[in-house]
């Protein structure tokens, strides 16, 4: 006799949960088509009181539970793993979607793991604050899976990743029990920080129901420039600079090569090159103050002219409008998707010391071509935070198949010069499946050993998403 | 037999370990005399293998080993346990030394666990940076203390604790493996981020011997303001507008209530009361920046001309001179030894979410005089942080002893009421022993239950700090 689902979907009842296999694809085909699991029972609790009871029945049962949120994540980690050793039940954040309290004295906002992370955007703003989390997928992803993988975006450099907009969390362990950590403080040395435990690691400890969540002053002056610089190494020194001359106001700092831009422009015909006479590599740079009387079109524009004259910049030109601000913007938002037009491409998320990013592009994009002749490393990312999107192009006369078979190996010289540099191989979207072998190849035995050790003290059982993180499941 | 001490003098060798009962006090009795300690011996390795080997001995004989760094913690953390269940040595950090890399470009120092904060401040400032950890015992407290404690102070509202200033630590663990993450990275999601299981731990999971600290570019330009306002929520309202009308640049919001400013004046009869026909209650606010042009004074100034417009203050003061901003926070700094001339008293380092501290002092204050009379509630602390320091002096005619007598009783209530709003009984100062049957008190049992689980998987000896954050072996 196999586990009985029939006590999971009396526990969120008629209308919560979907077993007929039509409906079920939406949940378990990764939104690009990349990665499809298999699972009878996709369940979407209302409450953390329903979460609780399906986790302990779960356990009961041995069956592996796979949290979901918006699905919109790059690696594979919320979708049933292919093994058929265990029978997994997808766990959707969907209806677990209201904000608890918005506390704007205190900065803060209490809302639950299905909350699509727009809506907090603009539940923020109504209240007059910011909630800064941004990044491409924010129409569609939900808290909860932000929170599981730590996620990154746009505004990292100023306000940090998810863990630093986070101060408190609701989460259900795998045996049900659960955490109830949802304080909103600034300080508090009350033992180990568990919440810690729980970002960034995609599920497979337990299923995050809530969070308290920092905000923010909205800021109300912006000021957006597209730069160009001679190299890495002068985007990085504009960096510094700007790090410090513009304050604690700089919140984007975005690197562009002349192959990523050139990608860019023949995609949307539609968009001019900023700088077309100047600079083979370009610097998003935009400043953002609630200040009173900020002016930071006017501070920008004056950063701009002094790292003119002191040869920290080809060029620049300052966007007049928000019609420039947001085509400067697409410039950088549709390099992915530019990339496409131009055949397969292999992909990285890796990020680097800011000091070592120069020596690491040229080196690897040298060996790159040499291994590859003609093949296109395509350089882009956020710069203030040393991540780059290290995304290579086929030849433009490859076979596409015959390009992505060498993935695995191009990727591992990739990911061991960033490792050797003291870098990562995955900055911002994690490990999911995609990357599990990565993981254990290229960290450390000792701290792979401790992860284990903490993965079977969470969930002895080993029923949270198997597969993600660890490729084999985490035995005793 | 016992333990054999021998080996792990050798391991450091001649010179590098104590164990001479009249030099060892220095390490087994706390700085205010507060706790006392037992040990047969000081341990002072000056590398990482040195500690290495020196856990992996005292795991194989079940030597509890007691970290220490600049011995200024306020919970008798560092200090062996008073228990003779188990013999411990001391485990001093203080020839782990060396500052082994500042990378400007990235903005990074990487320093041994050893170094004095004041001088890894200073060593950043030579770098043209800030280290902008900053606390009373700066020089003497060490860096591996402050992570363990994850430490607050003065500069927590603009750059976090010192858990927001660690990019990557290295760890012995009490077997003796090391664990090396020393990234200096914005962004690595690869995997549960172990580093934070350390910060903050008081010790009891591994000995940190090393970390990777975030740089910031140095204020050029600084104002201080003191301000009258009427009420606790006043001081409130007073910080949210500042939060937003300042920027990112406000870095000090501190609370004085006038009992608090009284008694700095008493102590200090130097100084003057900067505005001492206003207001009930007083805020210290600062604002620095390495904006280019920026003139903090004429921009607090302006804010203040706002504020005061707006109803949000009574009166304010802007320091015109360094001496005038050293007196501002010398009336800050002074208020703990200003109430020692006072009497006994009873403290408290508490944190709440700023829209309750005006609801909890009220409360609060007025149930401690009726519990007994004339006592003198003395309320200052980090407003910004939501942090107060609640130390409620004797009655002026009242017998210290007494009244000290009172302590557990009176405290279980302030931190009942903290914990009530959603506080924290132990905001920046931690555990140690003083708190840990408030631990066992407060914390959730879940939450409690996952702690000893986690010790347990990362110490299954149980030789980390023995008697810390736990007051009774956590055994298995």
């Amino acid at each position: 006799m196999g586990p009985d689902l029939s006590p999971l979907k009396a526990i969120v009842g008629e209308g919560a949960y979907v077993e007929d296999p039509a409906l079920l694809d939406r949940y378990l085909i990764e939104w690009r088509g990349l990665y499809h699991g298999r699972s009878p029972l996709v369940l979407k609790p209302a409450s953390t009181a329903e979460v609780s009871a399906i986790m302990a029945c779960c356990t009961a049962q041995g069956i592996a539970v796979v949290p979901q949120g918006g699905n919109s994540g790059l690696v594979g980690g919320a979708i049933p793993w292919s093994s058929d050793s265990q029978l997994q039940v997808v766990l959707s954040a969907e209806r677990l979607n209201r904000i608890r309290e918005i506390d704007a004295a205190n900065g803060t906002m209490t809302a639950e793991a299905g909350c699509i992370l727009a809506g907090l955007q603009q539940a923020a703003a109504e209240a007059g604050l910011l909630f800064p989390l941004s990044l491409a997928a924010e129409g569609s992803c939900q808290l909860g899976g932000n929170i599981s993988t730590n996620a990154g975006g746009i505004n990292v450099l100023r306000y940090g990743n998810t863990r630093d907009l986070i101060l408190g969390l609701e989460v259900v362990l795998p045996d049900g029990r659960v955490l109830p950590m949802l304080r909103g403080l600034r300080k508090d040395n009350t033992g180990y920080d568990l919440k810690q435990l729980f970002i960034g690691a995609e599920g497979t400890l337990g299923f995050i129901t809530a969070a308290s969540c920092r905000l923010y002053p909205q800021p109300t002056s912006l000021a957006t420039a597209f730069v160009a610089v001679d190299s890495v190494d002068a985007a990085v020194a504009l960096y510094s600079a700007a790090r410090r001359d513009l304050g604690g106001e700089l919140q984007a700092c975005e690197l562009l090569g002349e192959l990523a831009l050139d990608f860019a422009l023949a995609y949307q015909p539609a968009l001019r090159h900023p700088l077309p006479a100047a600079g083979s590599w370009f610097v998003l740079l935009e400043a953002a103050s609630s200040r009173l009387g900020a002016d930071m079109d006017e501070e920008l524009g004056r950063f701009l002219s002094q790292a003119m004259e002191q040869g920290l910049l080809a060029d620049a030109v300052l966007a007049t409008s928000g019609a420039q601000r947001s085509q400067f913007w697409e410039l950088r938002h549709c390099i992915s998707a530019a990339q496409k037009q131009a055949g397969a491409s292999i992909k990285h998320d890796i990020s680097l010391p800011l000091s070592k990013l120069a020596e690491f592009v040229a080196k690897v994009s040298d060996w790159l071509v040499s291994q590859v002749p003609g093949c296109r490393p395509v350089t882009f990312g956020h710069l203030g935070d040393g991540n780059l999107h290290f995304n290579v192009s086929q030849p433009a006369d490859a076979d596409p198949e015959d390009f992505l078979g060498r993935w695995e190996f191009l990727s591992r010289y990739v990911h061991g010069q960033a490792v050797g540099l003291g870098g990562s191989f995955s900055a911002e979207h994690g490990i999911g499946t995609l990357k599990a072998a990565e993981l254990a190849h290229w960290r450390d035995p000792v701290e792979l050993a401790l992860m284990q050790a903490i993965k079977r003290t969470v969930d002895p059982a080993g029923i949270m998403n198997p597969g993600k993180l660890f490729s084999a499941p985490v035995l005793k």
